[in-house]
């Protein structure tokens, strides 16, 4: 079974000004990552915009991460949705294109029970035999999985990770404790929790600012995991400092597909109802990648 | 331009055990609310599972809750969408259907930000003339509409009414004290909030529980704005035992189709992932409509 | 038994420059109060600085409210304590001078349990025949007492009060619902949920604004409880409009203080650790009343 | 100057049933925890019910604990109080028994703004040279130092260390990031954040629960600060299973008493308010004792 690990990015869908596909973009996104030094590659997440992606789409994006990735490491593909039916389309999408596992949250919106989420999940599970990583995003979906729920769900073997994201301690570090001798918990918001998550056990992170970060996000994990809490910490400090530049940025995941173009790297536009990042949110965001020495090489090289 | 207050049931949309639309219920539930003294009717809302329907489905409700309305009261169409052009889509179907007024959400489930919320309300307002009632429900959307925001949008002539669902009294007394001159704004969990927000400035609500509280609803309404308060009180207090009975009955709107079922009206099964109540829920539910006095009439026909 | 209920200012307790108390400039401010038209008088409580009082300065107090108020309406002395001793102490001294009722809330600082707190009242009760307005503030004292708390605590005949001040509505409107028929529930923060907590059944409220607001308050007070909702809204409206010259005016109760001074009533210092608010925080406060009408007949009469 | 750090119990005051000072208890309690290998001792904190001691018997704790201390670790009294005057006569108790650091809290019960805060401390550093621990206990003092204050008061060179009690990550991480280049970070609720913290920069922390734990507490804190993560998570497990024992316990510390006088230290009784552990709450005490494998040797020793 895939095991999922490390520092896996979630990766942003470059479109192009007409908001159409750049599946070109993408491979070289995906190209630069696997450089940076991941351990996997999540694709049409909601780093991804998910919600904007039509089926053929997400095939070609599927394909593209797993042609370009050529099984270096796992390949993830997003394949949330309300419906059980629907989320099965997707999942024989992931596995047409030869993904090593799939991304599945909680039905959003419709706000379930815990009981009809595990039923939810039960029934994706009898359906195919796809490796899930389960993504608890309460903000996002409307819903939270209970520690109570995931500690069942940890038991199917098919369920294989679980990706927290509530900014919630308490709750993390449950998830932590309760689940991760039988499946690998992942966490999120590495500026926040990173340090804390992977000292209480969580094996790795899927982060969406990690394009951004390049190889620093690789540096952080190693450190962190090989007692170098020092460099950890640092490293830590000048993630957070990028914070000012998402919170001017307009709606997530904008802010990152600016990030990367003001870096050189394959951003483009976000699809509607999102809107480009505004060229002063892009000034601050210049200004913070600076502060956190990730621009620093590329300016000083202008400088010169 | 249309009037948008006093007690409007937000439907539920019957489904036959087959999970097919079961237009004939709706239309029995459509009359049932009318000749129960309501002044609106809300269909295909978060009630009326709208994730769940088709286009097709979507304008044969309209027409039937127009239709069957004949103009009596202002029927209400739900619209919410992510995009803006599948909003308009809706809106067409409205449009076309006869719908008095759209209800609109905040783009779910992307977590915009308050200046893309905007922007997205303005594209529809460019795009139609109908009247809008904007459905403020955080929870379930992952976004909340701020008051400055509502301030904002209350300017915009199309937008008459502002459905109000975050059960935070402060930000709903806000939306009231700083809207109630443009706009009318509905509450919502009238057991909870019914009679401060009508004190406060409300004229109206928009609500899910009212097609199961019958007579009871309108009764509450009038007691409530004519001074009655003493009446207002106690209904409020019957209207809040029901809640063991929602709360024991899976996910929404599954207590309330069994609910209605229970009563003799039109209920249903929903549509997955939402799975019906069980039985144990249903002896719940029977159990606490007793006690609220709303199943009294029928319980003692029985035992007569 | 006393019945407390209508407008009850929590009157602030002036110091002089040197922090020695002011015993004719309260018993000036309570005259001015009755002159308002208030129902009862509270001193010695949390506006009163009732941390910074020793046994003499406080039944100096209690003797000054009741002697000035002369039996028209009730005067509540402030006995809250950690301890049943010491608040038995401080009721023996509200019981000297002759006061109606006293206030007490649960033990601060300590977070008690529920079964504590219970038995800590029943404790007291047991002590004293003195009618007790207990005070809920969870903010200040780290500790809430639940609904079914209160509900128990009801049943006690000398707990003639109930004074919520967690802003929560699920909380105050639970409180009057459950207790109001054995209690008077009397809500606070008249701005945020004045008008609704009387149209739920609160029968007054405690309020530490209401020297500021002078003539104001009982107005608010007869609109709201008479049926004249637009006046109430409006008054409401107003006396939200002093929240940035609170917010500006350090530590409370010293905004009231620089507040009363500002309208040429007895204010005076606040003592340590509390600071007096700085010339900025005046400027502001006095912006603010003039913008809520406040101070509009004396800046009218500077003009002439 | 003095350092905190490492693993600092904060010690009970043992009551005897007529709830006079046991000051010989007190002594054993010092020994047995400086026999568990801990590395400073706190006197008359929040554990230690230090709202309930008068100034002699405070003066007897302090010197208690110093005398038997002997200068192998560092001696902490707890000097809150709301008053910058009371707060020094406290701290002069603790120079006067020879004490090497007091502790202090915001003023609590007044909900102080952060500048009077601010001012309150530096009144107190203005009057005494005693290295101060501050500690941050929103919940109980009604009143939280924000980061940014405490990033200030950080630059005093008598405020060498912080305690932090808010249970809210975001907090915590903030204020070991912002202020571990100028002050110790403690951290608490070691079941909960105590590998995290400390994997984030606390350089230990302040623990009511340590005298309870015995040896296990300094064991948890070698093995998280010496990489041997995988012994401190298995800890942090079985410290978090005596949660339901303090969770029917009442109010605290009452519950660490009954454990510690179940484990056969010296726990002795509470002061009212507070009341000693029921029966059925020493039995669920002792039951989580055993499971957590705290109680094992004497069980053991019992069945042998």
């Amino acid at each position: 079974m895939v095991e999922l690990k490390g520092v896996i990015p979630a990766l942003t869908t470059p479109f192009k000004e007409d908001r159409s596909l750049d599946l070109a973009a993408l491979r070289r996104l995906n190209d630069i990552v696997l450089d940076d030094g991941v351990d996997g590659v999540l694709v049409a997440g909601c780093s991804g915009e998910t919600w904007a992606l039509d089926d053929d789409e997400r095939l070609a994006i599927f394909k593209a991460a797993v042609d370009q990735t050529a099984g270096r490491v796992p390949v993830i593909g997003g394949c949330a949705d309300i419906f059980v039916s629907r989320v099965i389309d997707k999942v024989r999408l992931a596995e047409h294109a030869g993904c090593n596992a799939v991304m599945i949250t909680a039905p959003p919106y419709i706000m379930p029970t815990q009981g009809d989420i595990y039923t939810f999940f039960k029934e994706i599970i009898a359906e195919s035999p796809m490796p899930i990583m389960i993504y608890n995003h309460p903000k996002r979906t409307g819903v939270a999985l209970s520690v109570d729920l995931m500690d069942r769900l940890a038991d199917e073997p098919t369920i294989v990770a679980l990706k927290e994201s509530s900014k919630d301690w308490n709750q993390l570090s449950q998830f932590i404790r309760r689940c991760r001798d039988r499946l690998n918990v992942l966490g999120g918001y590495i500026g926040l929790t990173g340090l804390a998550a992977l000292s209480e056990g969580a094996v790795g992170y899927v982060d969406s600012s990690t394009p951004v970060l390049g190889p620093l996000s690789p540096q952080f994990f190693r450190a962190a995991t090989t007692g170098d809490l020092e460099t950890a910490r640092a490293i830590q400090v000048r993630i957070t400092k990028l914070r000012p530049g998402f919170d001017a940025s307009g709606t997530f995941p904008a802010g990152i597909k600016a990030a990367l173009d003001i870096l050189g790297r394959p951003g483009g536009w976000p699809r509607d109802p999102i809107k480009p990042v505004t060229p002063e949110g892009r000034e601050i965001m210049r200004r913070v990648l600076i502060d956190a020495g990730i621009l620093e090489g590329e300016e000083a090289r202008k400088r010169a």
